[in-house]
């Protein structure tokens, strides 16, 4: 019952061929190979305009050289209390970007309020040069809440930032899930939204190692040879990575993954919302549920083989969490089984192993 | 004719294959899979002590993070001026070291001089709290020219940084080609000449990308788990790198590799040794060939097709150069053919293309 | 009327007599004087132990050297949400520690609760690396809010940052008037309490530019001298600060001046108090006054010549502000003249001189 | 016989006058205040045109906020091998520029050679974005050597600069003699050969604490006001800085004082050309005389009292020191005795103390 996270899961069998299949002879380094051009330019079909991309060993790494990209003196940035640039990253983005900093913006869902992103920025700007410059949006799609910000909800977000001239990345981790959960193309999801860089992420979604960081805007990525470089994020062998996405990007590949990954995780959703022995924390949207269980029977779940991470609740205040009582995140992945999902049925609604 | 560089070569088949292997099934994610494990302890076992492991996706940020591990207020390091961390990283070092400096130490054929060391060391030591705190010295072996330091000279360099209480990295992007080339134990290349950590190169030698930044002393790691994830280097699917290395360690196949690409080097060595229209700049000692030729000459090679770099003279004032000549760098690898070389012998010593 | 900051105030006479009189002749440079080490000595009288003291030029870099000082890979202080260190500083702390960042703990007052800050600190352990590691925390005495946390608060949270084994640093940018408000001794609202380093400021209390960083244990500071001059903060001519300290020192110049402005601020609040066009915004016990009047007033006021800022309400979900209504900031100083106050408290409490 | 540092000297009766009298009364602070806008304008017609000004507290800060105004992902920046910014400033400036780096570039009397300059840049750019990018020129005048660019020397240094599209920055921590000693303009000094940017110094010739850094080129300057900020540099009562440059440049006031220190070194100059004890290392232009002499001389010196640095030779090679001989550095300032020197002269010139 694989259920900790889906970077947990292995790669897909047409990655691995790919690998293979571009492990022999000689080809130019740093990105200057056939297959490394290749695949930039199926990016730039993929999003319906000419993109600048580069390699990331790591989404944190994307999402960081993302704050870089646009930092400047006294730079702030804004993102949701929950975002992984925030919460998850040992301070590598603000360490990337020479001590910038990001300023929390809250809402409901793991999606920050439009009217909560303005406060933000204003407060920041109230201070003048003793608060610092606002720089730079950060959206999480899908959320690490397992939610999706609907285009509507992307279109006012990236109005209040454009508002106040500011770039908008997206940390696009789960872009795959999120795009596939909501139906619409890369281009309509990003840029026609107003989102300026992308952290696209392919490693959760059955490749070995292989995340990109685009931008749609061409003059934004002007000083990003050196920030990558600097940056230690230039990879030798870009071929290896280009190879994972060459196999990613082909015939949809990508979404029939997320797509896996996210009907599973529908499965898992039903199962709990008709258990008696645990009920839906709030609504999934993509390949994460949340489910609120006593310790008890999350001690049990673990004890039967389950693995899942218990999650901090974000509304303390609100009580959604009763007194012995816990959130745990199910995360599902492109190789989530059948099997799996019967057998967490199973361990939910039968009778604990130990009353402890 | 391949010789531009050991980066452009593909991936051993026995890499591929241990990737495939590993591709199957959920593992641990971040270093806590069976198989990340397992590796740890090769890495031990062939180190002849228990060493720590720190993954990284490039030698830029393998270097660059031993330079933090050592990095205090005010640091200054010390490697040779042809240094790859000092010329070739974009001031990565520098900058995970939030501004650490590098001093230059000079000497022949890509090694500091141990009467140099002491000399700028003690320089930086004369200005007090002005001239910062010399804090970390790096020796790259095998060199940037192409040679080896010996053991003898190692240790000469680790002394003087001994005498000032300074710790001792070396930056091994070929470390398999010089142990081949010495003929000594990993140990005995290492932590018995009081190396304390090392940047372990395999990217070069026949993996996709695999580095490990090793450290022989615990203590010395006392801060590295941070420094590696602050970085954006603690790759997710961990196993992906543990089965390159599984592989590449497995049977002595890195020293195998090593040992098909210095062989393919003498080749080219003794072929230009021979020649009428070349000389060898000074003695290879791994992969690397360095040859003196006639502009025209060079010109002419990669109009035949042979493919190589034209590098800077380090003794720009020593003559080793004429006035029409340039210095040409050779770089074999695991996959170097008999008929590249051979191709190279014909097309250096037959008649030019073109008379440019 | 001039209530807009302490640092608009001029220096005391005694603090130039000082100046006039150390001007003469050479002294050695770097706080090698025999003046400076006087004071170095004053200073250890002062706190009743031996202490090191680092001069800044600005209360910015005593705060920011003082996150340097504790600061680590991965490193997270905590501070209350309108710290100056967090609000108005332009992110210098996080950029002097490289990119180490702050967290917010709130708490009414200016106050941080101490059952905030051990949820604060406990959150960003349980991510373990990722979330990195809790390395500071930061006081504010007196506080922002012109309040002041008497000996009991300051234990309670130094405390819970002793129980997570957390270096505390004192901003004491009013330290004067809080020492005087409370009638303690600087030894019983520093080390005695858990205090490991202050923030000593001098330059709002009669000083031109005075700031110590002040540390009570010795082994803190053991980096100090390159981080110090590394921050461009060591001054040649240290005597110019060491003779504006010596006479501040002196005689308690420093509690009586601190005396003379909380009492001018006293004055302030019992005009409010008792005024029908201004209520208290909430209790005073230093030399800041928050008072809430119409909006209408506030331009009144300044119109009759009053200088003063607006200040943002910390309550905003509380309600203690009205929709037409606004928080003013009366700072009080060593220089404020009863005619000030008396001519403030004609201004509020006679006709506005236009209705707009 | 002081002639150790010229920042040993005190202040000039003028600067303390100044200082006392705008002790007095309120004013707006962070450089709002009416003097402090006078200042500013007195800058502007020092230098002929419109300049921005931001006040330091250090030389060091000064040049390290000039080479953050510059800095650029990947930035590398040129300077003398002895330059203050390069050896004195415990890595200051390559702190502030987050781990931008400082290249040496050789020449003889402390000034870059132009034709090393150009090789200096062209081999950073050789190595493209592994290089990094040229982006900051900073020369010394006067230069530590003692010595004066000539504005011709000037002018084949800023072309060089200009041919690559690099900014020049001027550290003019003597900058004052500089000007003394040649004879122009601050204009014809600065922006009329292509300076970019000025560290303007006054602390070492009869200042407190006065140190400007000056933009000629407004947008420049562009980011300036967060970089100040965030470098912890906006002192709160700058009127304290303005009441020091207000007094020391009127009525040339800062010249006269240089013309001091030059005539005093000239005067030991003249001594020591005349001497059998000692001989000059080099021609001294400036406020600071190099001399050799034995080493037992110079322990003679100062048991008799003088003091003064001996200085490490920058011709290592070239003989110009003796093997029991060393090069001491004489500095006078605008407050030298006659007498001072004459005792210097028959210090040197009489019988040793003792035989050592």
């Amino acid at each position: 019952m694989h259920f900790a996270s889906d970077n947990r899961a292995g790669v897909h069998p047409k990655i691995s061929t790919s690998l293979v299949n571009h492990a022999h002879g000689h080809a130019t380094s740093y990105g200057g190979s056939d297959l490394d051009k290749k695949v930039v330019q199926k990016f730039s079909e993929l999003f319906e305009r000419e993109v600048s991309v580069f390699y990331c060993s790591t989404g944190t790494a994307a999402n960081a050289l993302a704050f870089s990209a646009y930092n400047r003196p006294g730079a702030v940035g804004f993102c949701h209390r929950e975002a992984h640039i925030r919460e998850d990253e040992c301070g590598a983005p603000e360490f990337f970007a020479s001590g910038a900093r990001l300023r929390i913006v809250d809402g409901p869902n793991g999606k920050m309020l439009p009217e909560n992103l303005d406060t933000q920025i204003k407060s920041v700007k109230s201070f003048g040069v003793s608060g610092g410059v606002p720089a730079f949006v950060s959206i999480t799609q899908g959320t690490e809440a397992g939610t999706v910000h609907t285009l509507a909800e992307l279109d006012a977000l990236t109005e209040i930032a454009k508002n106040h001239q500011l770039p908008v990345h997206m940390d696009g981790a789960r872009f795959a899930n999120a795009v596939q959960a909501i139906g619409c193309t890369p281009a309509e999801m990003t840029w026609k939204r107003g989102i300026d860089a992308l952290s696209f992420g392919a490693t959760k979604n059955g490749c070995w190692c292989a995340e990109a960081l685009i931008f749609f805007q061409q003059h934004d990525a002007a000083h990003m040879a050196y920030i990558h470089k600097r940056a230690a994020q230039v990879m030798s062998k870009t071929r290896f990575v280009s190879a994972q996405f060459d196999a990613y990007l082909k015939d949809e590949l990508w979404l029939e993954l997320a797509a896996h990954a996210n009907s599973a995780a529908q499965g898992l959703e039903a199962i709990i919302a008709k258990s008696n022995h645990a009920r839906l924390a709030w609504r999934r949207e993509i390949n994460e549920v949340f489910a609120v269980i006593t310790k008890l029977k999350a001690r049990d779940l673990k004890n039967k083989g389950a693995e899942f991470y218990e999650w901090p609740s974000p509304y303390a205040d609100k009580n959604i969490v009763g007194p012995n009582e816990t959130i745990i995140r199910l995360v599902t992945d492109f190789s989530t089984t059948q099997a799996d999902i019967d057998n967490f049925a199973a361990a939910l609604n039968t009778q604990m192993l130990t009353e402890l």
